[in-house]
């Protein structure tokens, strides 16, 4: 019966500390989205095959869990299928492809995006637009699991749809700010346009290789300067579009002496110039609003290019070296894979996990999120928990969190529970406090002790917590 | 590309209102569980299929979504078992049984109780004894979906293991109560407790038959005392045992008189007397408390008997004709399976679910749950909603849920908008309240419009909510 226990592998399980720091940050997001007038959602975990497949790229298809049908799955296998597994099981991979199809007709979701695409175009008469929601939620993902990359990890998903006013794009630079405010971690907004690189790309010349010319820039943070220029090179750009990209991308100027430097770049780019006029908006918007975080224009963020149309926002953390914790950006067409065209919205996504290890690394809990029970009540037998039992129920009325310990055992052992438990508070109401109506108050931190009247307790507790 | 959507059978989206209704009612019991020192963990929704099959008997384990493996799979499968396919194809069904563990390893959790009797084993040497803890997760289960029944739900379990007192036990009743009472729902608590129902068996001659016996008794409610008579008749008991049982099983008498007449029943069972005496003891601490709840002792009450050894605890609406809306009960044996022995526990689950159908029905969502934003800023265009910022802001300092128009466009569209979204309070700033410093505020709900200067805008917000 001794059976070994254990969880798949890329999973977690979170204890009661992990669980409080994960609520604190959760909760902290969620506070800022309903501030700001945006409304939860929550889609099932299975998605239906025909949702998911072919949205991911061959690659993401591989990684989606698919659920194996219930009950008699086996007959919806076609023999041909089995003669071929049968007479060249060397093929079993390719096999595994067509046979998973014939045996699974849901998912696990993979993302956010496509369940909430899938979403707006179900549930299209009862929106209201603009729709703004947001929308927190595991997702599950077939990754080789590493240090920081789980196969069922949090998505934190905010988004606009319905409106392509910039006003939404300099919110979420609000939102991005108040919530690592709030949660006292210094951070850079880096930002930039998908049509200034599309501009960019058009007026060097090289308009038909706008992904090539992006997914290398998109590494200069990485290999730098000169590596990128020869991986151009080699990929077969002109020289002289090279010549002309460099001064502006590798600038280290201010977001204005950008903008003064692509003015002229982009003189003969139409889209290029719409790029700029729309960061300029935006800019002039967000100077209003006494933000605390610094923002970058920064003209080799590209992000998944082939996504994004207009801004494209990423954020670094500054106490912390760490890949980006929230990032997201603006799109056309969010629905258009389920047959509703010319849907623009903008969005972000913050990195649940990657905040978390932030937080973790520069001890950035407060202590009242770390903290479950606040105040213990020893058992000293019958009568006297009995009189603890309204007087606990006066403090969790004023919100306290307190519990009385179940069993009358050695009060050493009691006390060992409170400071494994890491409870704060102690009280102790054993006879003769019962019957003067006075407990002893314990600071566990200090072991200090302080008679308190039972009537002044939850006032006494509240002083201190 | 004008592909249907539609979600897998059995599961649901929720929308921004039925999501703030939940996110109230899963807070409510939340609080309160946090409020008595429960703490909270999650578990991944993937287990092992090591940890979960067996548990659930044959029939749960057929219920139980399991997820194929990546990759390769088919590589994984057997050569015999394929031909047995090819030759006797109308054998699928039975094939699929061993087919599924050879190409899946893990399946999604069917309740949270086989996670968390995992979780403490595989935490024993973290966890501080008695371990008081609350997890809130979904659960899928691959059950035939009708009116109510969901493959995708919500359990909401709260438990404490590590210690046989009977304080908590009568928590447990403190905690349903205060939920509900939250709630703002009328509730009867049935209690019973498995020894006296052992000892009702074992004082009437049929201790061997106790399965049997409460079975049938478990149906008293729905099929009524004569036909219970028949079924045990027909089960083969002894005319005397029936004889002896019926006045105490179908007595209408209040809890105290139960007690009297099963003092002098159960005298010859030693496991009856401990019961009784377990039931008293019990009724005692909860007399201190309060409760708004009523309470009765309901000897019919067996509730999955296999599992639990002491008290057996069934909530019932009294508002609404529905099934019972939360259970549970003392088990002496919770990680027996995993191979440690002699953890006793007692725990509760709300059912989620049915308790929101119960609020749905009495109207019992208060306003502030159903509403998201507060305030809905018009926006007269760039100038005019560039004063709005810092106004929007000054709100949610405070608190308060507001938003900015994005587009600048027709009034009449904005006001729509507000009035679709529920939205119940309108600010207008146009030019001219710009230049005098006043906002016109509109309630939505009169048609009422006030004048009030920018600065006295959160205050006078802060009244209506």
């Amino acid at each position: 019966m001794n059976q070994k226990t254990s969880i798949p592998k890329g999973t977690r399980d979170f204890g009661p500390v992990p669980m409080m720091r994960r609520n604190y940050l959760f909760d902290t997001i969620r506070s800022v989205f309903q501030l700001f007038g945006y409304l939860p959602i929550e889609t099932p975990a299975m998605e239906t095959l025909e949702t998911l497949m072919g949205k991911y790229g061959e690659e993401g298809d591989k990684l989606v869990f698919k659920i194996l049908n219930s009950g008699d799955f086996a007959g919806g296998i076609k023999m041909d299928l089995l003669e071929q597994l049968i007479q060249v099981p060397e093929n079993s991979a390719i096999v595994s492809r067509t046979l998973g199809n014939q045996i699974s007709e849901k998912a696990l979701r993979y993302d956010l995006t496509v369940p909430f695409a899938r979403f707006v175009v179900q549930h299209k008469d009862e929106i209201t637009f603009p729709f703004k929601r947001y929308q927190i939620q595991p997702v599950w993902r077939a990754d080789r699991p590493q240090k920081g990359r789980y196969r069922e990890f949090y998505q934190c998903d905010v988004d606009v749809i319905g409106s392509d006013s910039l006003l939404n794009e300099a919110e979420l630079f609000k939102i991005i700010d108040d919530v690592f405010n709030q949660l006292g971690l210094n951070i850079l907004i880096k930002f930039n346009n998908r049509k200034i690189l599309a501009g960019l790309a058009e007026a060097t010349g090289l308009g038909d290789n706008l992904t090539d010319f992006t997914v290398t820039l998109d590494k200069l943070d990485k290999i730098g300067l000169e590596q990128v220029k020869q991986e151009w090179l080699l990929k077969g750009f002109p020289t002289e579009s090279i010549e002309m990209l460099i001064p502006v991308i590798g600038s280290a100027g201010s977001t204005f002496e950008k903008i003064v430097s692509l003015k002229t770049l982009l003189q003969g780019s139409a889209t290029g110039m719409k790029g700029i006029e729309e960061v300029e908006t935006l800019l002039k918007i967000i100077s209003a609003f006494n933000l605390h975080s610094k923002i970058e224009l920064d003209l080799t963020l590209a992000r998944g290019l082939n996504y994004y149309t207009g801004a494209i926002i990423e954020v670094k953390s500054l106490d912390v070296q760490i890949g980006s914790i929230c990032g997201g950006g603006r799109y056309d067409d969010l629905t258009g894979i389920f047959g509703m065209p010319g849907v623009s919205g903008v969005g972000v996504s913050f990195g649940a996990d990657r905040i978390y290890d932030v937080l973790d690394q520069v001890n950035g809990f407060p202590s009242l999120a770390q903290t479950g029970t606040q105040v213990l009540f020893l058992n000293f037998g019958p009568d006297e928990s009995a009189t603890c039992q309204p007087i606990a129920d006066q403090m969790r009325l004023a919100g306290i969190r307190c519990e009385i310990y179940p069993d009358g055992c050695k009060i050493k052992k009691q006390l060992q529970y409170a400071d494994q438990s890491k409870i704060p508070l102690v009280v102790m109401i054993g006879e003769n406090e019962r019957i003067a109506g006075q407990a002893v108050l314990k600071f566990m931190s200090s072991g200090e002790q302080v008679n308190v009247a039972f009537s002044d307790l939850t006032k006494e507790v509240m002083k201190t917590i």
